[in-house]
């Protein structure tokens, strides 16, 4: 953790374009969190054409979800959220309605990363 | 937010079947909820044949999970699956052991749409 | 529920190879949790190689994700984290740092199964 899931059109992000947004989520989360590098993981789901909706009419919706550790203030959550915001729209071009974004929390002691369950994230200094 | 997706076995719903559960999904969240059209995102996923098991056998299972912010009552969540269940069934026609269907939450505070952190739910008049 | 969803990179799982992982998971499930084996769904999704990331680099990323209802012991999520994660590798053989496993938890009354909203999770005796 934390796992992100990115969830845009087949073709709307090449193979370079999803290195550079695995990039820049990997490194904006390690500078946000602290947690080591190779905790962070991403997985990009594609769907074709027409196998997505926004109002009811067919759009090329680009949602990101990310699974993190409960513990996080309000603030912090408040701050990554608008920075994945400007990274997800700058890969993918998307307006405004078509981008979607949650962050969902689960207790430390319900995930397990490099074969143990996670610690809990450390209070603040 | 709302997003929702709906996971199915590759065949089960051809595009008309989707833009019109899309249509039907969207038309009944916005009546539920109140939010503008245009925060109802739905993808689709599918998979394909033998990617799916129901006790342990391969079975085309109908999946919908939905993301929504926290705030709604019980007796809100309780009669929109319940509606929610009416149109996966019919869309799919999935014997009854074979569909699943939950809502998650997260607090406003942690979702994004519409290039803004996301207003609480209101409070019932 | 519960619903397991299982991503894991095309290729890495072969027909035979889902079809076991299934039946332990089911197996597992059923014994841990005690409830009736077709209230156990799980879903394979399959990505294309280059689009999952660990670290930043290009990783054939294993994720687990399961979604339960509200109600069991921290000890009861973290024994059956553990198991989850030996049946997880066993299957992809990913090391340690390409695995990724959490529990979600919905309360009991936000999900359907069998056409009913679910009940409760039992008090222990």
């Amino acid at each position: 953790m934390p796992l992100y899931t990115v969830t845009t059109q087949t073709g709307v992000l090449d193979e370079q374009a999803k290195a550079a947004l695995a990039g820049g989520l990997t490194q904006l989360h390690v500078e946000f969190s602290g947690v080591p590098r190779n905790w962070v993981h991403i997985v990009f789901h594609e769907y074709e054409r027409g196998n997505a909706f926004t109002a009811g009419e067919r759009a090329a919706v680009a949602a990101l979800t990310l699974c993190i550790r409960v513990g996080r203030s309000d603030d912090y959550k408040r701050a990554l959220l608008q920075r994945l915001w400007a990274l997800l729209q700058e890969a993918t071009a998307a307006p405004d309605d078509q981008i979607v974004i949650g962050i969902q929390e689960v207790p430390a002691s319900q995930a397990m990363e490099m074969a143990a369950i996670m610690p809990d994230v450390p209070l603040p200094e």
